[in-house]
This record gives C-alpha cells, sequence and structure tokens, in this order.
C-alpha cells in the first residue's frame, strides 16, 4: 500500500530534503522515524528535491509500506517522533497509480524577502534582505514576460540535468506589505515543474528589474544564457507551499 | 552622553535580557560588542528586562559613553559585531534626563498563538500552540474586563516583586487569521506597566475563556489569587513590541 504524507520543514536546519551521508537531511530524519514505526527500513519519496535552506508547507513525500495503521493516523505516529522542524501535516493513501515525484501536475513556490535599514531577526528566518526597495509595478510587468510555456534554460543552474528546459508558468503574483520595521515582500509562482533553482533565480531577477535594473527576462528565454540575469537568491525565502496531482488527495487542511 | 538603541532580538536562543554567569543573554552579547567598538566595558541598560526565550522588535537599551560615533551610526557599529538574532534598528541620542527603564510611559506586547492538527515548523518559533480552537467573541468580551486600572496581583509569578501591583491596561485588540494550515491568533496589548508574566498570564486566560472555560477575570481581579487562572503561556509567543516615553526619541522606523 502506497501512503502519502504532507510535510511542512523549517529548512534552516537541514541540508536539504536528499539523504546525503553526514549530513542532517529531511529524508534521513523522516527515514528514520520510519525505521522506528514500521521496525524496518522504508525508503521515503518526495515530490522533488528541495535544496539546504529551503522551507516547505506543503511537500508530499511517499512510503510503500504494509501496516495495520489506519492511513489517517500515520501522521501522529511520524510527529511523536519527529523533531520539532519537520512534521507532517496530514496523511493519506495514494490514489491508485499515483507516483509522488512523476504524477506532479502543478507546484506552487513562495519567495518571501524584505527591505529593512538592518536584518530582522524576527523576520530573516524565511525571507531575504533586499539592499534596495523594489517597485511594484516594474516586477509585475516583468512577471507577466514569464507567463506561459518557454523555454526556461536561462533560469536554470549548472547541476542539476532535466531532459528538457521547457516549462509552463501558470500564475505569478507579487505583493507587498509595510511592517514596523520596513517592508516584506512576496512572490508567489505556480508551474508544471522548476528548473533547479529556477524560483530563485526568477525572484532575483525581478527583484533586480524592480530596482531599476534594465528587463533582461525577453533577452535570456531568447538566448537561454544565464548570465543575462541577476544572481540566484538565498534559500532561506524559499517555500514549497503547494504540489498539485490533479487529483484530491488530503482532506480540507490542504486547501 | 546618554544614547539609545531601538533593538530587536530573536528571543529563543537567548536566556533572557538579563546578565547571568555562563548564560547567552541578550545584555551580555550586546555589552560585548560595546566593548569592541568604545574600547572599554560599557553598562547597557534596557526599558526592562525580558524572560527567556521572549522576543522583541521595539526593545529599547541605553548606554552613557563619549564617543565620537555620529549618535545615528551607533546602530551599524554595533550591527556589524551583533549575532543574526540580535540587531540595532536605530540608535539616537536620549532626550534630557530620560531613563530607558524608569521614564518608560507605556510598553506594547504581542502575543500570537496558534491552533493547527500538528505542530507547525514555519510558525511555531514566534507562537504558542493551541490545543482548540478559540472563539474570538468570547476573548474579545473578556479581554474588556482588563481594560482600564485594576490591581493586577493574581496576574503575576511570583519571583519578582514591584512595589504595587495596580496597572493600567490602554489598550487590549484580540484578531485571527485563517492560514494554509490552521488558525493564528494575535493578543495586542497597551499598559502603563505591566508586572513579571502578567503578559503571558492574561493572554492564556483569554484564550481558555475562548476554549470554553468559565470566565475568572472579575473575581481574580477582587481576590488577587493567581490560582483562579489558567496557566501561564510559553515564552515563544511573546515579543515586546513598542517602549513609549512619552516623547519622540527615533526617528520614521519607530512608528
Amino acid at each position: 500500500m502506497r501512503y502519502l504524507l504532507l510535510t511542512t520543514y523549517d529548512g534552516t536546519c537541514f541540508s536539504g530534503w536528499q539523504r546525503q551521508p553526514g549530513k542532517r537531511t529531511v529524508q534521513s530524519v523522516m527515514e528514520e522515524a520510519a525505521r522506528e514505526i514500521f521496525g524496518s527500513d522504508v525508503r521515503l519519496t518526495a515530490s522533488g528535491r528541495t535544496d539546504a535552506g529551503v522551507h516547505a508547507l506543503g511537500q508530499v513525500v511517499g512510503l510503500d509500506v504494509a501496516t495495520g495503521i489506519p492511513p489517517e493516523k500515520l501522521s501522529f505516529c511520524f510527529n511523536r517522533l519527529l523533531p520539532p522542524d519537520v512534521k507532517v501535516r496530514e496523511s493519506a493513501v495514494a490514489p491508485e497509480g499515483l507516483d509522488p515525484s512523476r504524477s506532479v501536475k502543478q507546484k506552487t513556490y513562495l519567495y518571501r524577502a524584505y527591505h529593512s535599514p538592518c536584518e530582522q531577526p524576527l523576520f530573516g528566518r524565511f525571507a531575504a534582505r533586499l539592499s534596495a526597495e523594489p517597485d511594484l509595478f516594474r516586477m509585475r510587468e516583468a512577471g507577466k514576460l514569464l507567463l506561459g510555456e518557454h523555454d526556461f534554460a536561462a533560469f536554470r543552474s549548472a547541476g542539476f540535468s532535466s531532459k528538457t528546459s521547457v516549462r509552463t508558468i501558470l500564475s505569478l503574483t507579487v505583493e507587498a506589505a509595510e511592517r514596523e520595521w520596513g517592508k516584506e515582500y512576496s512572490v508567489s509562482v505556480t508551474g508544471n515543474g522548476f528548473l533547479y533553482n529556477m524560483v530563485r533565480i526568477l525572484a532575483g531577477e525581478l527583484f533586480a528589474v524592480g530596482c531599476g535594473k534594465e528587463e533582461r527576462i525577453s533577452r535570456a528565454l531568447e538566448t537561454g544564457a544565464r548570465s543575462e540575469l541577476a544572481k540566484t537568491m538565498p534559500p532561506c525565502g524559499l517555500v514549497l507551499m503547494k504540489v498539485d496531482y490533479g487529483v484530491p488527495v488530503f482532506g480540507a487542511k490542504e486547501r
């Protein structure tokens, strides 16, 4: 039987999702809990890797195991054993034939940043600091250029190869909010898939354009040259918000 | 010359404000930075102590020192040396005769909590988890009983003695917001002063009333018995938001 775990983590103290020798990763911490629950080694598969320092609110993790534990109770079994920085929000039986990684239809990421006269201890764990105050209108205009199907070769870091760099961005919104200590910005992006570091590069370019840099997105989409674009934003601002399989997987709390 | 530092910290890894042998406290970390900046021991005074685990967005810290550094540049000098979990938002010369602790006219605290099927790694660092979902209307009605001048003897933990336990609560608001993972609650309270643990006891009682407990505030204000009230909430949900001296101290960013 295949089960799915709706998983949230504070990525600060993890070396990303994937198991690596000698490193604290989300996969290794969760597989340790699984071993304790089921009494044997159980392999966990995520909807996709997240990098060191990247957070998740709605990562989906799958496991194949034979157990008498009711599916909805699995979350409690994991949460009793997991450390405070990773928790299972909900657990369920996987729909027939669903593969946690290959069946993904859409993913939504949030990138958060802020502008302020100093680093913000109460906010900086989950957001990157900007050196200038970006213009929302310019960011939104530039964001429109990314919508739809494009070859996003320029929006990819070296290191992971996918067969194709064509992806479709289904929605992209930019928001800002005034805070006591400065201004907070968020870029929310939904797509049918993302290349390695794509959201962090894309957010970096939008912030750069917002801060007055000439818009280089159209050209980068044509040339595919990473060097056309701003630098990759730090991982702390990134949250994997939602994984969509085109079928209902979890209950009310998924939303 | 007396200077004031508008200070923010994530209290998670501090044993509170006050210097204690062998403990990492905000005062000791900031006094270390001060020693490096001024080349001699400088005593720092806060508007008041905060407990272990309690956060601050607007703590005010004073120091008496002779220096050629322009007052508004002091914040940069500190921030270069301070760790990421404590920063100085702004620095200024203190108004004539202002004592960082004794001249306080009002303070504002925020207490944050949430209700959710599991612990929330992306939110729980700065909020306490509730075991049930409180009713906002009941919390607000109970909150009205606390407004004005009262003897808050029942809303004080043993350990610190103040001459009088009479305090005035000037405003108290309760808010809630829906999140993807559950519901977030906040209690914001402004008063002319607070007893030891007063905000954490007061918030705990409001949440208890909201979750269906019979209202015991009126009786507790009469009897002064701590035992009438719900348990003290954990420190992680508490933030010292603002210290008001009745005169402008910092610039625009203070708000």
